[in-house]
C-alpha cells in the first residue's frame, strides 16, 4: 500500500514534482519490493508562513535577510 | 473522537463536500455508535500535479490525453 | 483518489472497523460519484494518553473518574 | 524529533501564525525537554468548506446564520 | 523543508525500513536538489484491519482466503 | 477548530504527553484567541526504525554507536 504524504515548501514546477514522485516511486519498488501501481504520493505544498524550524520561518526569514540586504545595498 | 483527514482531488463543489461529509459523519455514527458531535472532518483539496499513481499524476496524465485527442481533432 | 485517515481511540474489533470502513466508503462513492475501488482508507488507533480536547485526555479522565468512584466503593 | 500539523480555518495572519508556532515550539521544548532546532511546525490552512463538526461545516453554517440575519436587517 | 510520511503495511524489518528510507532521500534529493539534512521521513505501520480498498481490507482478504485453502487442504 | 497531531518518538510518560498536551493548547488558545474546548491534539509515536533525518535513523545510529561503546568497553 505504500501511501506517502510528502509536505514541500511551495514554488516548484510541475516537472519538479513530476520528477521527484517518479523518483521517490522507484525508489519505493525497489526497496520494498512492492508494486509500482500500489505506491500513491500526495503533495501538499505550505507557504512561507507554514513551516516553522526552532518557532522561526525560515522562508520568512530569509525574505527579511534579503530585505535587510536589499536595504544594506541600497544605502 | 473520530477525526477523519479526507484528501480529495479539487474541482468538488461546496455542495458536494459538504454532502461528503454528511453521509461520512453518518456512516461513522451508525457503525461506530459513537455521536455525531465526536466526529471532525477535515478536507484537503490537491491539484493535478500533487497526486501520483505508479509515479504519474492520472489528471496530468487525462489532460495529455486530451491534449493529444483535441491535437489529433486538428489535424 | 480519496484517500481518508481515520483516527480512533484503540478498542474497537476488526468487526467494527470493517464496518467502518464498509460504510463510509458506501457514502464516499454515493455522494461524490468515485469508483469504490478508488477509495483507500488508513486507521490509526490512539491509546489514552494520545488525544487531548481542551488539553485534557478524555480517556484518561474518565479512568480517574472510575478509579476515583471505585476508592469510594472501596471505603 | 516532535513534528507538529497544525489544521487551521484559514484567515489569520503572517504575524499570528508566527506566534502561535513560537509559543507552540516554547511550550513543546519546555514539557518534553528537547532542543528548539529539533521542534518543525507544519501549518494546513482549511476554507469554510473544508471542516465539519457533526456532518455541518461551522464556517458555513456562521455565513449562513450570517446571511439570513443580513437579509432579516434587509427587511 | 521535504517531511515524508509513509504509510505501510507492518511486517517490514528494520532493515527494510532504513534502506526505503535511504533510497527516497536521496530520489528526494537529487530530484529536487535539496540537501539530504533537510529531508525528514515518518513511518507509520498499519496492521491488517487498519488499511481498506473499495471497503475491504486486503490483509484480511488475504487471510480468509489462506484459511479457506488451508481449510480446504484440512478437509 | 485548531487540531494537531504530533509525532514524538517513543518513550514518553503518560504525564509527559499530557503535560506537553496541556502546555501546546495553553500556547494555542492564548496566541490564536481561540476557547481551549475548541483545541484538539492527537499524538502518534513513532519507534526507533520509523524516524529518518537525511536518510538516517537518529534512534538507530545512537544504539549502534552504545553498541560500538560497548563493544569497546568488552574489549
Amino acid at each position: 500500500m505504500p501511501i506517502i504524504e510528502m509536505h514541500l515548501m511551495e514554488g516548484r514546477t510541475t516537472e519538479q514534482k513530476s520528477g521527484a514522485a517518479k523518483a521517490i516511486t522507484e525508489a519505493i519498488t525497489t526497496s520494498l519490493g512492492v508494486r509500482a501501481e500500489s505506491v500513491r504520493i500526495l503533495i501538499t505544498e505550505h507557504r512561507g508562513a507554514e513551516f516553522y524550524v526552532a518557532g522561526v520561518a525560515p522562508a520568512l526569514k530569509a525574505q527579511s535577510i534579503a530585505g535587510a540586504e536589499l536595504k544594506k545595498a541600497e544605502d
